[in-house]
């Protein structure tokens, strides 16, 4: 077969491919000292009708080996719709088994998005003449930290920052930027209006487009961890968070969400910054009700399964969510969707999935809306 | 302002950008001993309203300094809608003058035409059941070099061979691919279903991937022309053209078409391989019916003007269309559309564009109607 | 000008429309004892650029003049997108004021939706296989009386009925059973997902074809206001409640909701049916808990504005939702949309509108999903 | 079985409906001396899966009982794809057979065209500005006779009309007239813009609103076949033709095509005017000049198969075609194309469809781009 991953976000690395029945393959890793590596994103070419076995042979050794208990691949012959696909974990390796009916096949930890895409995205939102994108500064590669404000500011509204993909193997999350902001910009779109009248929404779609173009899994260029740096972001080494942290304490903050996928856990849950020194009451609540709003407006959302408590007080405050509950005293949040599926509704066929996210990003808005009145 | 070109296709050089009303650039080299360029593509980020006026300091010193004059350049706010704006080369810079309505504009040479749109395209098109995707072998950079083959092969069909943008910076090419690829596809269109029940289609819808996603204008990755190479190419340094024409050889070919464009005529026009030793009158008889026939089916398609004439027997035969014509003895030509616009039929809004590319390429589909009965 | 009101709801009658600038028409009753009129629907064609002054001489006489203070006439060039034209209420007279870019203008009291729509409607929604279309019988003039259920149903499941458009006049109903169904039946939509795990959905998206299609305001084709014979439907003169009251007794109801617009009032509101005798407190409940969930789900909705209160017991029991509430002892309610538009939420341009009724349909998932597991 | 035909161009009467297995039929005959009727259209609910066989009892006493063999019959679930069913001609009945996958299918003699599609098509294309609508008067129902006129007139363009479906049940011709308007007003079809710079383009999409209302074959309201009325048409009983007569010889006629369905033979043809008395050569090289190109532009057309040849000065000056080529000493012509299939490319599935028909129509463009230069 032909293997290649030398597109936008490819990762994989060629140990045989003469046997369609028996390629076997290896997941590179970011740079940095951790040597992160589960994100993978290659295209295999053959007859289309042969069955295929792909194993990747250092999965054992990835990020986060429980990731690949009950996984299945991400798969897509036209780039657009992504499917499941038969993957088993054993002896340390990652097994796909698929009999393509195309000959160009797509394999994905999940659906990708690219910086192209990304672009795209930006571009169509500024023709919004209620949106203004801002380039906040470039990254290591010198691509363009893009910043999205909806709506006029003043001093009666709300600060509200949405930020996705600080690991860029998390594509899930610019997906849900798409549900959204596509949502948000609806004209007609009754609660987006009520949202815009109180608030004003900045976004930033991508906080780490090289790793997202490279193919990493969690880091930046320079094999950085960008959510562990919010407490002193370098200039030099993790740009990306240097100009939005710089930049929000310009404008201040009332409500953050920052969003995640999560390797291991099945569900859609929130990790939240309770455990921050001296946290207020109102900020647990605000948490407590905008997790319920959203459990309403979207039953893939869920409260019961997630992280476990961190003991109070002792918080990881170079963590975005933590930081900023913390810096700004607001309403912070992480959001974490899952790799795999969602386990109280799966679907076999897709499993958790673009659409699902975007899903999830539109529903966000309704329960912003139950918390705005009560931000600040 | 903010002046990016980190992304595919991008090609800029930042003089200075702090004065939206100055900012001055320089257009890359490709790589190579020519030292190609013209070819350009960036972003650029202010405020949206205030007047810029942008200088390629080094635009008088491209590969065709002809094509400037008349020339406007193309922009666009959403990455798919472009449209022309004040452009005049003057003293040597060529120098854009455009008040943007949005934040965030692309400028770029002709509407550029990405990886990630390519590998949509075929994508997209392997999922017709009458399509089937090789991978000939790899580019320097090691991106696939994609051939799709249209309908089953048997000894009684004309062997039909479309190649685009050997030139990298000629994104017109592949515009044209979709739009007869789109045609070719429809199932419903009774000229494709006749031209596929006589001929199989095999098409390379990009020759050069390295020097498209670099940004070049003419070159691969080594800096090779490769239209330059076909009479031996080198496996090492132009691969892209070195797995084509071999394979060409395998299939057999009755009808070649090599799509590109052209810095400094605006006009489409056909290059024909007259000028092979031993040019036999009907290779010379089947261009001009083909001619004929598309000036019917698309008045932007003329004959009246184009290249000098080459005097006969001297035709440069590492050229695609002169080595394919001589090779197999079949009709062989090279298309060219222009940078500019049709003077014939100018449109001040939009000038040439990508879905007159389209059309162009459904036309084609007639003249090959037309003459295939012929071909063998 | 040429005025004409020969298509589906077409209602007008010409005085005189010699003058663009003073064009006299009649709007035309209903048959039936009440005369019931204010639906008009109507093309105008003449100069585009010519200013239009249209007076509907028999408005004062309209069966709700309050209906006309402070409503602006819906105007289309192109039948899809309905705007908002200048409008008085004069002496009397509804005068319209509007110069048209296109030769032809439709006017109507509210966008249309014609039976070819609705039929569409049907049809589309059945090609999902967890669709079963049903004709309960015929209208008067021989039409279907179409009932959708949507998912298979089972003892387990609450019996949820939706109708719409007993006036066929208020063609908001119909707008809103769009989005109702669309998001219903989105395969992706969690809401959707959980509501039918729970519900069996049964809906009529049109009770009253042969008015919609005569262009009637309120009555059907033998003159009945079938919101006015719920208590004891005639086959004979009512063929289309007969139909539909019947078989919500062979499968129950726990949830009705009946869709209907609302001449005079700017708001959208419930009415219910607290007032039937021998109400349970939880029917009152239900309603005001599903109300609370709309309100937040969608911000045009709201629960200040209103009908006055019927004293206890004295509902109307001719009417669907209090003869549903009292035959089945179950949550049983009225939704009214504007003609003019949410006077909350103004909109100068379009007013309430079919894509604000589609969004109100689709919010209405949510306010039934947040009840039902109260409803038996 | 629930059988309808009450909406727009529904045809049927029930005999009998009770057993799916065996469904008995009659078509209604338009109004009118010679008692046509072919045409039918009709809605049969069940239960999705059981198999029905639908006989139409009268078929052997249609107009063109020839036009039942190797007929097959139009169905559709969503009324937007129309496919062929398995249907015999035998014993004077037509016999359908099917086993539907939905509850209603929708079965017709071919893909309706309903006067709601007609309005939309008129006022979707009146919001190009190069177009004007006007009103030449109204049908005997009231309907409007709608002229679109395409480009603005001067002394040097030639005059161009297209007409279609004076016959009804022929909605082939109102799904050309969307092929040939659809690329006639794409801006960036070079074509279109070739043939608008040298002709105005007057189009009337339908010539019998009554009729194809009211599920007529062949006449309109009174009875009357349309397309045998131009030597001398009366403003009482066919205004239709008499509007749009008389404004054709304000305009002067350059070009004519007036587009038909033919029951019988199963191809594409053209029937000219070459048998008016004292024809010119010119007329008949036109004719076949334009032959010539709509062939090579589209192969579902030929010239070998068609009606026989009239003898020379015996043509019938009652129809369209001929009374203009007399009148206007220009090329006129009728086009005809199947209810059946084109027999030279068959298509099993979809037979002849509105999808040809639009392709057909947007092929006319090239034939008469061809011609154009000569029509004068």
């Amino acid at each position: 077969m032909h293997i290649s991953a030398q597109f936008d976000s490819g990762n994989i690395e060629v140990v045989s491919a003469e046997d369609p029945g028996d390629v076997r393959l290896r997941i590179r890793k970011d740079p940095g000292p951790e040597g992160f590596f589960q994100w993978f994103h290659f295209r295999a070419t053959g007859e289309p009708g042969a069955p295929c076995r792909i194993t990747l042979e250092n999965a054992g050794a990835a990020s986060y080996p429980k990731g690949w208990e009950g996984y299945r691949a991400c798969a897509s012959y036209d780039r657009e719709n992504w499917f499941r696909v038969d993957t088993a974990f054993r002896d340390g390796s990652l097994v796909i088994e698929h009999t393509p009916v195309c000959a160009s096949t797509y394999y994905a930890y999940f659906a990708p998005y690219s910086r192209d895409r990304h672009h795209d995205l930006v571009a169509r939102c500024q023709t919004d003449n209620r949106v203004v994108v801002e380039v906040l500064g470039h990254s290591i590669d010198g691509d363009a930290m893009d910043l999205l404000t909806i709506g006029a500011d003043n001093e009666a509204k709300a600060k509200v920052w949405c930020i996705a993909r600080q690991h860029p193997g998390e594509t899930q999350a610019e997906y849900w930027m798409e549900g959204f902001l596509s949502r948000l910009l609806d004209a007609d779109d009754p609660v987006s209006k009520a949202v815009l009248k109180q608030a004003v929404v900045r976004v930033v779609p991508n906080m780490n487009p090289d790793g997202s173009r490279r193919g990493h899994l969690r880091t930046n260029a320079a094999g950085v961890n960008l959510n562990r740096v919010w407490a002193d972001p370098d200039p030099e080494t993790s740009p990306e968070v240097f100009v939005v942290e710089r930049r929000m304490r310009e404008t201040g903050v009332d409500f953050f969400l920052d969003v995640h996928g999560d390797e291991a856990l099945p569900y859609n849950f929130i990790a939240g910054a309770d455990a921050i020194p001296d946290v207020e009451q109102r900020q647990i609540d605000l948490r407590e009700s905008f997790e319920a709003a959203l459990r309403l407006a979207n039953p893939d959302f869920q409260s019961t399964h997630g992280y476990p408590k961190t003991p109070p007080g002792k918080a990881n405050l170079t963590i975005a969510s933590a930081h900023t509950a913390a810096t700004h005293g607001c309403l912070a949040m992480t959001l974490e969707m899952p790799f795999k599926d969602n386990a109280d509704a799966p679907d076999p066929a897709f499993g958790w999935s673009p659409n699902r996210c975007r899903k999830l990003g539109a529903s966000c808005l309704d329960a912003l809306y139950k918390v705005l009145p009560d931000l600040r």
